[in-house]
């Protein structure tokens, strides 16, 4: 687990205060595990949408503001938690830097690797800090996995195994999260986790991808699964499978622990396409997605599990890892071992991002998912329908390491 | 399931009589399902170590052969079964073909496409049947899935995705499955499995391939793991990977069950590493190899499930379907159904490769897994190392449809 906050939670100099930029799908995910840590108070909130706002004032007692403006120009907002759609992404994380904020940009980084190479360019100016989160590479297991890794007691990473289904596609969307040009599909907003975990656990470097990527769904545009071989800098290699189209469903491989860490009845994870057809008889589409943001929805409980991305498998030298929302399973030459990792008592599952976003704001230790790191991730997201479409190992730059990774201590050793 | 023979088992002209060339670790796993199928009965055998020839004769009062020519010559020795080492595959089983003989040549078809091409045109001019196997794509699970496929219930197939994790690195091995160059490593002999099955749910007809191949066990020469994207004519891809190494066991996504259909307790899955380093402490490797083979070890028993090579989740346009040992598990638009396959009463798991042997012997229909067929899948192996090392898509040739696919039937549309 990454180095926590040096007191104990809600110490320090006072909670942070969050100013949210979004109300929506995004922010009710977070909400739980929020308001569960005493460390953070929620100053501020900009939504367009009029009954998020209402909502938000009769939750937290006010504190709404009518404007991102107002909400900059507001000392009380101390970080600001960009929650909005990919492409007002860059617009509103520099206007956030560019206020002397810090930010937590929701993932991806941006919908364009222009836009993400300006969010960069404006942390590098003004010096402020920049997390790339929530993402599942911020989950406790898979923290815990790259301080195994980092133990070097497992010796260097050779191989990442990830495999993840879902019904992403079969959720209620807006029009722009059906459409590649807008960072639309899975390849960005399903491989911003994926990849992810993967750079993390691997080292960071990514060198070239090769890919499969598609679409076989006449109801939904976009890509709707991809294939992809990784490889690294420091010896590693990777293979990543994801699907969208909410058949078959990976929380299978977890005992039906949802992707949010809830615990389901398996029923549960399907029918998608069919509750979505039965929706759209009765409305349109924009009207269910919002049906689930704040404002409309109840919030959340937190969540009793970790979260998790699918079925990830990290071979090392000596041991195999298998990453798991209950913790970690090792499997070395001679036994299969458990390192159970249950939450921390009154935390909510995304209690890691929220240590992380602590240090950033009291200037703790920095997180690797910085707005580099962030970038270096969706270069290779947007790589893989380039490969596909190119049929060949594309180069990918602008990649970034992961500190103290043991692959990358040594002279370069490829396999 | 393929369609079985016409009458019940041991119907027709009498039993098919068998005879084996090479009694070691292949034809023990195949012996306990021959020995419980009245179909056939094994009139030969011929192995050149003299405790596998004594054993033959105890266990099935005679018909152990002096040499292989004396057990072609044989009139009673209707199929051969060509059980013995990969490089001696192409002049084994091109022997029987010329002595009118009918093959069941064990996977992977030779060590080498020069060696496979010589089996096909052999077979051709001969006009003599082989089939190759057993190999996992037998599997009765994988023959429903492709008729559940061929059904077109749920349109065409999209992507399979098979994850295989196992201790084949480290199960005592003869020099020359250490050796790429002879046809050793996992490429040839697991990558022979994995193909198989991807092939005859995809279509059959692979266009290129890129992979990662490596080798990170200083212990284990030859490739001890890969990860390989597929194309397919007809508009399918996958996504595979093996790692032999003996760590983390897919056999864990199975409820335990091996690979031979043996339920077995978690920790049976593990420290094969460690079990072959007490033993070469002690011995040598050959010895403990030959230890496993027939004449030296018992017969085992039949297993009472059904045998599986690791993780196969194919999606078609209207569900995905995983294959288990337990049997189909169907995710569509609305739910998961799964469609359980036991053993037939009174059979080995071995039984679906034994119908197909039975209706060559009798005049039966053809199984897809023929010479040519075979001669196809070790193109895509030998292409997966080839292709990781030029950093490419490889075009392959020589591949083979299976028919009556839905990927087939239409002009061909990629995705
Ligand atoms: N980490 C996660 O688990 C997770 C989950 C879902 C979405 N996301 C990410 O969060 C972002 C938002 O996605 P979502 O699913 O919440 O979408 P959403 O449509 O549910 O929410 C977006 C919200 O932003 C509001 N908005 C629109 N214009 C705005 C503006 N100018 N200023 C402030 N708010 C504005 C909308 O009214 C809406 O409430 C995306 O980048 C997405 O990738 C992350
Ligand atoms: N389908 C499966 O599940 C499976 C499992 C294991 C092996 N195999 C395949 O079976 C083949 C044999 O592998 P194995 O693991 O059984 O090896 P093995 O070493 O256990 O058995 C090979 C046998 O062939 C004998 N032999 C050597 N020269 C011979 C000759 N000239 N004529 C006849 N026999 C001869 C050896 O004495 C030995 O008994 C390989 O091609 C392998 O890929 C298949």
């Amino acid at each position: 687990m990454s180095s926590t906050s040096d007191g104990p939670r809600g110490s320090g100099a006072g909670p942070v205060g969050i100013g949210v930029a979004g109300l929506g799908r995004a922010f009710m995910l977070t909400l739980p595990s929020l308001l569960k840590d005493a460390r953070f108070r929620l100053a501020g909130g900009f939504d367009p949408r009029e009954e998020a706002m209402r909502a938000f004032t009769d939750a937290f007692g006010g504190g709404g503001h009518d404007s991102l403006d107002a909400m900059l120009a507001d000392p009380a907002v101390e970080v600001v938690y960009v929650a909005s759609p990919h492409e007002l992404h860059a617009d509103q994380a520099c206007a956030a830097l560019e206020a002397g904020k810090q930010v937590l940009l929701e993932k991806p980084i941006a919908e364009s690797l222009e836009a993400s190479r300006r969010i960069v360019a404006t942390a590098c100016r003004t010096g402020g800090r920049v997390i790339v989160g929530p993402a599942h590479s911020f989950d406790a297991p898979v923290l815990a996995c790259l301080d195994l890794i980092r133990s070097g007691r497992f010796g260097k990473v050779r191989l990442v195994q990830m495999t993840t289904y879902t019904d992403f596609m079969h959720r209620p969307r807006r029009p722009e999260e059906l459409d590649s040009a807008r960072g639309g599909g899975v390849v960005f907003s399903q491989g911003a986790h994926q990849v992810d975990i993967v750079r993390l656990l691997a080292g960071g470097l990514t060198q070239a991808v090769s890919a499969n990527a598609g679409n076989w769904d006449p109801e939904r545009p976009g890509e709707t699964a991809y294939s992809a071989l990784l490889r690294f800098r420091g010896g590693a290699s990777a293979s990543l499978t994801y699907s969208g189209h909410g058949h078959y469903n990976s929380n299978e491989l977890h005992d039906w622990i949802d992707e949010l860490g809830w615990p389901r009845a398996p029923e549960q994870a399907f029918g998608a396409r069919h509750r979505l057809r039965q929706g759209l008889a009765s409305t349109d589409e924009l009207a269910l997605k919002n049906a689930r943001t704040f404002g409309f929805a109840p919030i959340p409980d937190a969540a009793p599990e970790n979260e998790h991305f699918g079925q990830v498998i990290v071979s090392l030298d000596g041991a195999d890892i298998a990453v798991t929302p209950r913790g970690l399973t090792i499997y070395d030459d001679e036994r299969l071992t458990t390192m159970p990792l249950p939450l921390p008592e009154g935390a909510g599952p995304r209690w890691p991002v929220l240590d992380a976003v602590w240090n950033m704001a009291r200037g703790g230790p920095p997180a690797i998912q910085d707005a580099a790191w962030g970038h270096a991730t969706l270069a290779v997201c947007v790589g893989i329908p380039e490969a596909a479409a190119t049929d060949r190992w594309l180069p990918l730059a602008d990649q970034v390491a992961v500190p103290d990774h043991p692959n990358l201590d040594q002279p370069e050793t490829e396999t």
